[in-house]
């Protein structure tokens, strides 16, 4: 027999899994809400030309999932993020500015697969469209510090740097040109090291005094008062780096997490639209890594529309924080169904199962998941498989019950047995249930 | 500039439709868990080695995006329902049976975009699996009727056959062999109606006398009792038919709308899979068709785990169940946000903004749904705004607001405003949007 497999990177998520990312899900989705953003969704396939040129080349060449459309002989492409699809999205619907919307969904990147890290895995991305002020970089900073904290993550740590920032200190002290690739091997240095990145820019082409100043710069990090001083101080005339100080220094005043976040210039976001503040959340204990980040993307959805949109996002990647939330002990996965009660049959003909059925109806419109046997097994078998699923009420129904017009009903947690009147079975479940 | 737009056959979802899909969404899944059914995930790629001949020849020449995948040189293909899915998933992970299974996603098929009908669109599954019995048929049908009359659709009747009760009878009469390639024909009997089901038999080589045959049988349809005691009269001794009227029959006395059903022979359901009882959801008026459907396959999830598994499911297509509720009255695009307060700044300095997000995060705390200004607008902009979103509550904050720590509340469904103090600002609007 042929043995099918899921494909390689990709994987399933059973009912425990599933049960526990939607209670996740729901908590980010609420927390996004509040704050006032509002769902869309787009296609899972893009034109291919929709997204070629915004995430890099190596995303691009190894990264993106591309092929033709054996119709039309389109080049399609998988999403990558979720940004790009939003900046499309905008050339084609008539919005109101400030533009707040969440996305949550999923998009396809060829990683080579590890703990945390699939070729599909689900964003959870919020963005302003339309605002350039630093009060919307920080409302993104402050949903998203929310939404992780409301589920339960309270261990994170938040990275931030300027674009600008980083240009201008460049720029100013090195005369480089081609940042961006710059950039692409500084993005490398969680999985590189130091001594990595010097390889890179080694082989880039880089002088060793060049190399050197790059590691000094992206050196620098600490608490952002202390870092943004020091910065201004050195480079402060450089008219980049002046705005990116005066920029951070607003969006820091309306962070409500202020403490957790610490100024970075080794931070550099691995995608090419960003053009002004990024961040990042990191999960230092257990060393889960980067669980969300975003940026401002000002020049980003002008592409598609052809008019100035200044806009800011973050998102955050369910994988890597069920991961950690799952190492850290804060979540479980304890629930292997929503079911709460199983009727079971002790007979199998007509009459009990109509009297299953009304049962289970009975409590279904009081809002309890119930289950009736649909396999004509055994008392032992049926018995088996409610504790499997972990279900710990039981009605009982057979014969007798019918005849009598009763049920019996047992609570696994407690031990208690109880034979009671069928009017009376939805409030004795709920006792159970409750107690 | 380049025009971008979303491929052909795909379509994006703005907030307003979003909101009433997820309410529509939410009734269906609460329905689906009340049963007892748990959610499952699985990628949106499979293997195409997966999914070969499960559809039938034209779907998967037609209708299955294919791509090689330029990495390891595998075909892939998109998904083309969440059954075939569910049969691999099956094959890879451990379960109870009996496995009850819901699966909200998208799917995608290469059809002829039209109204109701999209490459890419959502299906709601439930499967029962490892039952072979009525029950269980029947408690898809319930489930299913139950969601679609919980969202408010009414209006429906379900077409009721048996893929045994149908190859039983062509053998008997017609000593048919290829079984399968009639059904093809005759699935699109609605499309090109008895004229055209006439000429494409003709076309694939069956006699005049055969194609009136199948004609004739293919128009028997009724209400359930009368059809198939015809039917048993006239062919019971076929094995197949008997077994077929036996389990139509049990399965009629457990389902609740016994009188939305009609037994149609011209019903066939276009997938290969079925071997036992299969049924449509039609809403005739307005002329929507099919909106759900379903029915058993006992020998699909065999092909995959190599053990024979006896199951039963059905789908709701979202997409058409959304356009037969807007076009019947049910569903209105009346929501174009979540958001029910605005705080409106009058001047945009640190102060003002803080104090903005103060009460903002008040009404947050307490589940209500608020945003703030992050555009530094004119009052009357920012105004405008509230009005185009349907936002009717409306906070107002300035400088005097600030000073003597209060906000004015305007309420635009009643044309009332109030100035309260900071400390009432909560209460006060709880009251404005409770009236």
């Amino acid at each position: 027999m042929p043995k099918y497999s899921v494909p390689k990177g990709f994987r399933d998520l059973p009912p425990d899994i599933m049960i526990l990312r939607k209670k996740i899900l729901r908590i980010i989705e609420e927390t996004f809400i509040k704050y006032g953003y509002d769902p869309i969704e787009t296609p899972a396939l893009e034109y291919w030309d929709t997204l070629k040129g915004k995430y890099g080349e190596e995303a691009e060449n190894k990264l993106v999932y591309k092929f033709k459309d054996p119709w039309s002989e389109k080049w399609y492409a998988l999403r990558y993020d979720l940004t790009v699809p939003l900046a499309r999205f905008l050339s084609n619907h008539v919005v109101q500015f400030p533009f707040r919307r969440y996305h949550i969904s999923r998009v396809w990147r060829h990683e080579n697969p590890q703990r945390g890290r699939y070729r599909e895995f689900w964003q959870c991305d919020i963005d302003i469209v339309g605002s350039p002020y630093p009060e919307a970089d920080a409302e993104i900073v402050n949903v998203l510090s929310e939404a992780i904290e409301n589920i339960g993550l309270r261990n994170f740590k938040i990275k931030l740097n300027d674009r600008r920032m980083l240009a201008g200190i460049f720029e100013e002290t090195l005369s480089l040109k081609n940042v961006i690739s710059v950039y692409r091997i500084i993005d490398k240095l969680d999985k590189i090291g130091y001594e990595g990145v010097r390889e890179e820019l080694a082989k880039a082409g880089y002088s060793n005094e060049t190399i050197e100043k790059i590691i000094e710069i992206i050196s620098i990090s600490g608490s952002p008062e202390k870092v943004l001083d020091e910065i201004e101080e050195m480079y402060g005339g450089n008219r980049k780096v002046g705005e990116a100080v005066l920029h951070l220094r607003e969006m820091l005043d309306f962070i409500k997490y202020r403490n957790k976040v610490s100024v970075e210039l080794s931070l550099v976001r691995g995608l090419d639209y960003y053009t002004g503040p990024i961040f990042e959340y990191v999960v230092e204990k257990p060393k889960i890594g980067s669980i969300a980040g975003g940026g401002r993307y000002d020049n980003l959805i002008e592409i598609y529309t052809g008019k100035h949109t200044p806009s800011t996002g973050g998102s955050i990647g369910i994988e890597r924080v069920i991961d950690a939330g799952l190492e850290l002990g804060i979540f479980r996965l304890d629930m292997k169904t929503y079911t709460k009660v199983y009727v079971l049959s002790l007979k199998h003909d007509r009459e009990t199962y109509l009297y299953a059925s009304a049962i289970a109806n009975m409590l279904r419109e009081k809002g309890i998941p119930t289950q009736v046997d649909v396999m004509r097994r055994s008392e032992q078998a049926q018995r088996r498989y409610a504790i499997k699923k972990g279900i710990n009420v039981v009605v009982y129904v057979g014969p007798k019950e019918v005849s009598e017009r009763r049920a019996t009903i047992y609570d696994r947690k407690s031990g208690t047995r109880k034979v009671v009147d069928l009017g009376r079975v939805v409030e004795e479940v709920l006792k159970f249930l409750e107690g």
